[in-house]
């Protein structure tokens, strides 16, 4: 099998998704980048996750061409591509349909931080995208979804790594990440962050964000300069 | 055992409903039609699914009458016979009561197409009958439950073989598709979408329907003439 | 052991309340009764289910006073005495502390009959007592909880043979039935109406009681002298 | 392995963390204390649950400083440090970040008293701290996370051995027992109770306070002088 640790770390990943509960049936895909190589690893379109193996993986030049494999890839691979090549920093890709994800990507709000939950992981809203205009929608559909996203993170200013998430409006989440896993993890929290936010509002409508000194002391304490959590 | 392959998609797929959640003990039915033989196999009426077996399930002919079996077939045959007669694209059906699309069911509304997941599926709102006249209740009710839905689409100039899935007020959901197992996917795609578009509207009381052209596209990537989701 | 097929049965009830996700911990409890020898089985207080055996069910005449076994039985014992006493059908007894059902309870609301998932089980609101008054607080408590129930079936003109559950003010769920086996289906039937009515209202604040004409068709077609749900 | 059974008891009441659903990934820890030997043992930080082992768990003293272990303590070390020397009854703490409770810590409420299963655990709400201060965020900030739980107690009277939870604002949950196991009982129980307390005021926005009446009469029969809640 060629580019077999590539497929290999893209199939595990893909696999957490269903385990995770972040799936059902053929939704979501994961992919993985080989920046030396110049090709990424990807979820061929439309195969359920029990009867995917490491060879069904496609392997996707940084042209949007297949290099390898036997099956279509992913109809979402042109939107990992434009991400791949506007975020140099980011290794791994998710997409999913994850329910509280989805639940504020189609009510078009950027999730707002509401806790220490979310600080751990983005000193941000998490952010989402404006509704496609119908001039991109007939246009490469899938390539102008990445760049709604990366035109999303231009226009508030955003780096993606360090806010390594994104809701599409309408539509549903996205999340990178260094390696496959941490989009997988980015995945999960995200999926997390969108329910507890959900809670939160029903629970104290008039609920204020998190006041910027104690995000910022979260943040920090996992990924700023002097950060101490965790064993390194 | 006569009629076996339809017997066995027919008990194969109603034991995928307890496993997705969808049912508790005897709740909901999956039936599947052999269109050259006139006859359908329906589950059993009142069968825990842990008792259930092959042998088990009910044929039934297009008049409605037993073909082949030792039990009495779900008290809901008549509604799966008259869905049979009128959607000639259908090749299973599929009822259940599972939590979310029952809720939508008796709040008596058509669930809004919010996003994308929703598009990849059906074009339109999940439709959702009127609630049924006294007269039809004292009638046959279950044919009348049948017959409901077939209003509802003529009503709304909807296409069974477009819309897999509608709501029956105060009732619950039924579901269908080319064959059992592809009914039952659109059972448990129904439950996951009602779940959305409850915290959808939650989130946003004010979220607006996605846009036609986004609703296209998305249709029409998995499912139009140039369809390039999956691998055929 | 004494009375082994009346606590069989009682600890195979008990067993299924963490099973079916009713309780966690020691919360909840089943009892059974055997009529002709004037004596009921329970769940011993404060037990957990994965140590509990059927040698600890404790066996209790209808006087209130132990006859056999070595623990102390459930707290909530006078309650389902006092249920047994008025309530001559009931043959088995469930009390959990379930999460929708205690909510509801909380809320001091009737659940109200929104489809036809209720009707199937029983052709009223599921009914909530008043909340108890000190004087009977002071009093021998868990009976007072049992006397509460039976005079909001009193007042309300409800017979137990026909609504198998309550909710008790600001406490929780009591269901029974013929057997203990039927009692457990009715709590675990009470917490899914208590979910489904939860997020009918949030989808239709405005949504109204399903007819009588619908709720009575679906009660007689399970429960009625011409019943034909099941196979007999 | 020295402080074996401290160790042992401290890795096993994190070991049901995430069997119990309170915690993903490596979200959430739990420490108890040798009060004689003038320790505690407290998971190390940012470690997988499923690749924790007894020899990993940190023991550390009551000046905060490592008595044995390889592994950097919880980050939260020493929330729990300022914990154990406030509250003497206090011999295993929990913090995790539970889908409910952190909602409810979001929205910066105490969780009213609605109901039995909350006044079986605790006769008051469960308390919420202030959002700390920007100066206290400066200093030591998790030293100050316990000075906040302690102040919230001192203004409010409340007393650590019998109200063995508190919910930091904007944060999570803390729980606390005699036992770290005890400990982690109170964080799923506290869950249970955040979450049904949300559906409550869903249920029924003008839901009042249980009364005080029946509040006392449930705590007293778990935990009064007369209690009869249980075996002994």
């Amino acid at each position: 099998m060629k580019f077999a640790s590539l497929r290999k770390e893209c199939y595990e990943a893909n696999m957490e998704l269903p385990k995770l509960g972040l799936v059902i049936y053929t939704f979501g895909n994961v992919s993985c980048i080989d920046r030396k190589k110049g090709v990424f690893a990807i979820k061929p379109s439309g195969v359920d996750y029990d009867k995917l193996t490491p060879e069904d993986i496609v392997i996707v030049g940084l042209d949007g061409k297949i290099v390898d494999g036997k099956l279509r890839p992913s109809s979402d691979t042109n939107t990992h591509l434009e991400l791949y090549k506007a975020f140099p920093s980011v290794g791994g890709i998710v997409h999913t349909h994850s329910t509280f994800a989805v639940a504020w990507a189609q009510a078009a709000r950027a999730v707002p931080l509401y806790g220490t939950t979310h600080a751990d992981h983005l000193a941000a809203d998490i952010p989402c995208t404006e509704f496609m205009a119908d001039d991109r929608i007939r246009n490469d559909y899938e390539t102008e979804t990445g760049l709604q996203i990366i035109d999303c993170f231009k226009k508030h200013k955003l780096k993606a790594a360090e806010i390594p998430m994104a809701l599409v409006a309408g539509h549903g989440p996205f999340t990178w990440g260094a390696t496959a896993a941490k989009a997988v993890y980015h995945a999960r929290v995200l999926e997390e962050l969108c329910k507890m936010a959900f809670v939160t509002e029903c629970v104290n409508p008039k609920v204020p964000r998190l006041k910027d000194s104690l995000i910022q002391k979260h943040y920090n304490r996992k990924h700023g300069k002097d950060a101490y959590y965790g064993q390194n």
